[in-house]
């Protein structure tokens, strides 16, 4: 029964007729974007869906309407200055980057940044230096140091800027007023990705805020947190280290010159919403969340992430939004716990890994989403056991398997050469022109530029073997890389 | 009356509330988009706003129902490969002239290009080379000939790749068969940005579209003149002379890991309403433009732009629909004409420019929306006159003053040097760090890189004489520029 519904939403042949069935099914969505499909108020979007005309302002000049929205989303975060981003979160890092350093300029950034973050130092031909986050107990990437973003700093003085991801797509969070005075001392700019959290501001239960932290630069995604359209997000300028019309002329370069009005739209409702009924909203939510985390505390098998339970060093705060459910002693894969709460429950989880789960909460989420997802990890808790407790999924994450390769050159220089592809064997001290990521945490292993070592590939080999997800080789079977021809 | 509704109009503070009011108003849109405010069927956005969950694929990673939405595009316009395009035209411009050299390649573009182009250009450190189009009668940029194609070939034998523009903004298309043909005999891709021309194939009388001509690559935008959202584009592939693998690379890279499934589902939308019904609406669309053509043919003093009052080289060929409106002898500027039509009849304009004004039409009009436009030109035509025909207007646009200025480095050299702030007067013999556009016909007369001139800045200076809008100096009064520090 469950799975005929699956299966007659997967028929639709069609894109938007299979989105209007999915709405209609009784799917919940425990995944992005945080609206969470509900009905908010709002017309046909072909009504409302206009261009550069008279009276609605020009996102790349703004003087009129949009200026004044940016400045009402400014006011809401208690930034400078804030930019609407109708290409996401990418365009944000992208230009944020671009624009703090100078061109082969010096880049210290945390290894599980996003892509975004490695696209900007290709296309800018950046020296990347990496922040490797610590490992938590749960086998996630934990919080980066503000120790060692000092000790970058002095290894090496040439970086000009630091961009971190705080908090990460597990909800770590690392300390960022710290890593600010550190990185401030230098009188240097600190960038923060902080696309998943959009949230943090609107109540005392969630992580200061990056930008109360004292960063310079933060991106938010609105629609990964809060009820906005996906492809939403806010560029916020904190202080004058990062010169504002460079910024606006990579915005200009990295976001199409049509932006839409309905996503535009929907971040000037999002912002009202937050600012009018926010905190009451986040009130209602956390205790939610708060009661979730209470009952789940007595699960026999299965284990939710808690920052409780890691040092304090490898998970400085944690957002509780973002709900990670550890098969635990289950004896279930994480793609079977995934596939048993889509099938059984009707409940779409954001994305599965080897050993849990996620399941992405937002203030628009209701109690009996909740409950729903409560009775079913409480009957999968009772049905599914082992005799003893299983512990090699957490072998693979000790972080002796993270020591970053020596760079042989840049990611810009290694890409633009030619290419040779190898078998993984026969790879040995050539240069990468590939980023081999171990999913999670979803830092690479290797990235374009630097050196395949015996070591790292009995790394990969070790990984494969355990079945964990190596991706980013050059072919499905994971047997041959890219790399720079010699 | 009419101003005090355009008044309350404007006095909603709220971007997505004053959106609403438009939408209820009765002024009617010779406006991009494409799609008119016609309410389609379509849900509420947010409850089919998703993200990559089980069954709905990734933009990125194309393999399910995204592979066989672009395969359906693809085969609407009979092109190899189309993509989907979520950060609209700008996004493929980019993309598909970062794959189709290497870095520090040589481009040949038409001068009257995207920004997109000039910005791939400084993000890839490409040698540029211009193709200047001819100028028409009408004071606009025409086509690009083919012996000029070839002529620039001869003369720049490292050029790896031509760009060109067709139709322009205008409507005026060039000879990319011709085209094709010269820059193939030397096995090097043609890029075409047919941002304005996603209807062609629908109608033997539009021109034909580039992908029909033979072009290497065509970037269409959707929302410009079919029905579909803003934002929304396509890159289609046509040949193998550029590398898919670096096309993907570069999408990736320019585009948000969080495409919208709004933008997808409406480009879905838009391709099997042209599948099933494009050719019977273009047909309807082409008796009403025929018909409003041939009705304003007996204008007084208005004059509406028509390829045949061009030479064929100017303007090879022309998209009808996209009306240009010359105040004529109406002793009217163009603004004026612009806000009389808008303030008097209700009718919103894509532009206007110093003697013309554009109304944008799309199969979406309707019968009574021709007839609403004709009756206010008839009107004006009546009542506006001048005693003796001013023909001072079109003096500016004589290709006298186009003479591109000579190249001191490269557009991304000029912008990564130090940057000196002049007088214009002062700025002679220095490298220009802006593009300075005089608009129309919207191409620049200076781009970064390249030499400021006694004669160039006398231009500059006739230009701003005659109340020509030059845009892009660094100041609001246009009298100081941003050079390159000696």
């Amino acid at each position: 029964m469950s799975s005929n519904v699956f299966y007659t939403l997967q028929k639709s042949s069609y894109l938007d007729t299979r989105l209007q069935s999915y709405a209609k099914s009784d799917y919940y969505p425990f995944h992005m974007p945080g609206h969470k499909r509900a009905s908010l108020e709002f017309p046909n979007p072909y009504t409302v869906d206009i261009t550069e005309i008279e009276g609605f302002d020009n996102l790349h000049h703004a003087e009129g309407i949009l200026r004044e929205a940016q400045a009402r989303a400014a006011e809401v975060y208690n930034a400078k200055k804030t930019f609407y981003l109708i290409n996401g979160s990418t365009s944000g890092i992208l230009s944020a980057i671009s624009a703090a350093l100078p061109k082969r300029g010096t880049l210290l950034m945390s290894r599980n940044s996003h892509k975004a973050a490695y696209h900007a130092a290709y296309l800018r031909e950046l020296e990347t230096i990496y922040l490797l986050p610590l490992m938590t107990e749960f086998g996630i990437s934990g919080s980066v140091p503000p120790s060692h973003v000092e000790q970058a700093l002095n290894d090496f003085p040439q970086v000009g800027c630091v961009f971190i991801t705080s908090p990460t797509y597990d909800g770590v969070v690392s300390d960022i007023q710290a890593i600010a005075d550190i990185v401030h001392a230098r009188n240097i700019p600190l960038i923060v990705d902080e696309a998943h959290g959009a949230h943090f501001t609107f109540s005392k239960e969630f992580p200061s805020s990056a930008l109360a932290c004292g960063a310079d630069l933060v991106i938010q995604s609105l629609h990964k947190s809060l009820p906005c359209l996906t492809q939403t997000a806010l560029l916020h300028v904190n202080s004058s280290r990062v010169d504002l019309d460079l910024l606006k002329r990579f915005l200009g370069i990295y976001q199409t010159s049509s932006p839409s009005y309905l996503l535009m739209a929907s971040m000037e409702q999002c912002i009202r919403l937050m600012k009018e009924e926010g905190i009451t909203r986040m009130n209602d939510f956390t205790r939610l969340l708060r009661h979730f985390y209470k009952k789940t505390a007595d699960l026999s098998h299965l284990q939710i992430f808690n920052k409780f339970s890691c040092s304090p060093d490898a998970c400085f705060d944690q957002d509780m939004s973002k709900i990670l459910i550890s098969v635990g002693s289950t004896g279930l894969t994480g793609k079977e716990l995934y596939d048993l709460l889509l099938q059984k429950y009707h409940l779409q989880m954001e994305m599965s890994s080897g050993h849990y789960v996620t399941a992405l909460s937002s203030m628009m989420d209701t109690e009996a989403g909740f409950q729903r997802l409560l009775f079913a990890l409480e009957e999968i808790d009772r049905k599914y056991f082992l005799p003893e407790p299983d512990r090699e999924h957490t072998l693979f994450t000790s972080d002796m398997i993270y020591q970053i390769p020596k760079p042989g050159m840049s990611i810009s220089q290694a890409i633009e050469q030619h290419t040779e592809i190898l078998s993984l064997k026969a790879s040995t001290g050539h240069i990468s022109q590939e980023y081999i990521y171990l999913y999670p945490p979803g830092i690479p292993l290797v990235a374009p530029g630097e050196i395949m070592t015996g070591k790292l590939l009995g790394t990969i080999a070790q990984c494969q073997k355990q079945g964990l997800s190596v991706e980013g080789l050059s072919d499905m079977a994971g047997s041959r890389i890219k790399v720079v021809k010699m």
